[in-house]
């Protein structure tokens, strides 16, 4: 069979499936979830013994040691994976919650009612925890899902999504409504973004190439999320050790990820008093600044930061910093250099809190808290399929409710139009 | 100028104008668009004479007289337009709305804040009434708009965004918040759809030929509203006397618009009553019917249904019927014909009432009502900027609210990641 059949085939079944889901009950849903955590559990051994043969075919390709890292099952990881199937299963099931029915003056009684969208394409790299963690929100949210994953992890995913299989199988559910795709050449990936009238929403999950190959190619909807430039503005009335506190917190607990600080706006009043004490903490964890003239006037020794720097998402432990005049000018620099993922004031003063609430439009957006804090489970998503830096259908981290859509529902009498 | 750089800077100027919009009071916006009705009430002579070049025009290149009727303007349809301004003017204004906030364990207040989607671009056809009616939406809910309609109306629609930037400019608020695309090519779409950096959603309005061709050309997020195949399902426990309102009110009262009925689907054990009864009022309005086999029988005389007649959008006094043998044979046949847009079932049994609407996906499902309801006004969204009939984002009529989405925002104390 061709890559082009083969895709349409995998399209089509995971259409038809996902006609059964969107009426599955939540019990069933909640109960593939858990038979799924069980498998993953019992059958540590398959996955391991499946994950080495990744691991030595990627060995002899000589990947990094992070991207092996990423690669590896162990227990511990299948843990957590079946942990959180457990904990998708125990979310509130968003289908069939109808939301403000109201009375039109003729009678006719007017609402809208949570659908799942239908069939989500996840298309993603090395990470085989990614198959068991998005096919959990999309079952949960009564959506199929059709998983590409990346060629290093081909073993680890199969065996995964046959376990996957034979959970929704036992709670009497479809198994087509989890469905890999064998063939992990790109053809299979272009072939994915052509299915439009089978498949309702494309995630990538992978790095900035990958999203946009992904959206330059697909005629399907994308969730797209190139990059985190995230900012923190310390106010001229900050409260100096809180300031310090979060800037720590969010360069340096985790540099490595989307929702780490890269750039450090400082309020002229403050920087003199400010940059000094930060740098000092900053300089313990051994992270390295880049700065404008005016604060590498205050911190003798740090680098320049050119242009590149202000739009730079190190991951990393580097830190871009910017005195600026005053808040419009920090607004100014992030609607400039920044991507729209997290952005957080520090502050003690209630109305510059409320004006940078209002008119900073990143997809989060913070008063005295870590950026850290941007990510689904924080937020009290319950678990995170992905994060939006668009503005289209949802913008931010997105959780089952994201994988849904509301329909109007109109309950009449034999109501007629004049 | 070549096309290229004048759509890029309409692009930017809309992208500048979108950042002071997003911060604009409702007092601001709400006054602009009450300026613009005032302003096209006293240029009614401008407007005509402006009109009556478009008009010549397209005598001259001989199109049809439905074409001709919907490029005219005359005063009771600017009356229209101004009223509509007006209506839209008085909307509640999303933008702003918090929603939801909650308290996380570590004290951390998470909600979520309305924001403007930021640059709208409406595509469309001969209608000059749109560029005041998707101009007053877009403004309204805080963003800034290009428009490119068609060149049929090319010179009505330049005096009408003149008014309308008079307006903007007469409430403190920049006029390339409205911007009319002065070139009437192709290429010009085609240079709108490639602005990802600044265009946040297309929204095109016309033929199924122009959203194809919109959305298989455009790297960013397109509404989609290719078709309205409308359905009534005639429940066995159907009210006969409501089922034949509600089919008559269906097809006839305006058979040339989307949410019209196209196919009547008839339980096998209701049909020998009801189709012979329905036929003849349907006969008296001068309805041609196509049916199945079985329906045939029991109206003899109606020509044969095929299977491109239940593809069909008559959008004309046509009608295709079909017996079907239950619910689930009903709900089937709207999965495989329909075009998600709007289904209604009549019945007085609770359950099949029930299931109706959890079972049918589409974009409208209504109980005991006419199709003809499904339109942003008749379902209380104030006034319409489209219909949506694809998931992503919206699912059927929009209003403001659909012009907007929703960032996170986090009030904190001090907060750190531990």
């Amino acid at each position: 069979m061709s890559v082009k059949e083969d895709i349409a085939q995998i399209s089509r079944a995971a259409k038809a499936a996902s006609n059964y889901l969107a009426s599955a009950s939540s019990t069933a849903k909640s109960e593939a979830l858990l038979n799924m955590a069980v498998s993953l559990m019992e059958n540590q051994d398959v996955l391991t013994a499946e994950n080495s043969k990744d691991l030595d075919a990627a060995r002899e390709k000589g990947i990094s040691r992070a991207m092996l890292d990423r690669l590896t099952l162990t227990g511990s990881r299948i843990t957590t994976m079946a942990d959180g199937l457990r904990e998708v299963s125990a979310l509130p099931d968003p289908v069939g919650t109808i939301a403000n029915i109201s009375r039109r003056p003729n009678g006719l009684q007017v609402g809208k009612m949570r659908i799942p969208l239908g069939v989500i394409g996840i298309i993603y790299e090395a990470r085989p925890n990614v198959t068991a963690d998005a096919a959990g929100l999309c079952i949960m949210s009564g959506n199929a899902v059709i998983l590409r994953g990346g060629s290093e992890s081909i073993h680890s995913n199969r065996a995964i999504a046959k376990l996957l299989q034979e959970g929704l199988e036992k709670a009497g559910l479809p198994k087509e409504a989890v469905q890999l795709v064998p063939t992990t050449d790109r053809e299979a990936v272009l072939e994915m973004l052509q299915r439009e009238d089978e498949i309702d929403l494309i995630i990538p999950r992978g790095g900035e190439g990958l999203i946009r190959f992904v959206s330059e190619n697909s005629r399907i909807p994308v969730i797209k999320h190139y990059k985190g430039v995230c900012h923190v503005f310390i106010d001229k009335e900050a409260d100096i050790e809180k300031g310090i506190s979060i800037v720590m917190n969010s360069k340096v607990q985790r540099p490595g990820v989307c929702n780490a600080l890269e750039t450090l706006l400082v309020d002229r009043g403050i920087a003199g008093d400010f940059l000094p004490k930060v740098a000092k903490s900053l300089a313990n964890a051994k992270v390295e600044l880049r700065g404008c003239a005016e604060s590498r006037a205050l911190l003798p020794g740090i680098k320049e930061a050119t242009e590149e720097d202000w739009h730079a998402e190190y991951l990393d432990l580097t830190l871009a910093v910017k005195i600026v005049d005053n808040m419009d000018d920090a607004i100014a620099h992030i609607r400039q250099y920044g991507s729209l993922h997290t952005e957080s004031i520090v502050t003690d003063n209630y109305s510059q809190a409320m004006r940078f609430i209002r008119e900073v439009n990143s997809s989060v957006v913070m008063v005295n808290a870590s950026t850290r804090f941007s990510d689904g489970n924080q937020l009290g998503l319950g678990a995170e399929i992905g994060i939006s830096t668009t503005k289209l259908h949802s913008f931010g981290p997105m959780g089952v409710v994201d994988l849904t859509t509301e329909k109007f529902i109109v309950l009449g009498e034999g109501q007629i139009r004049e």
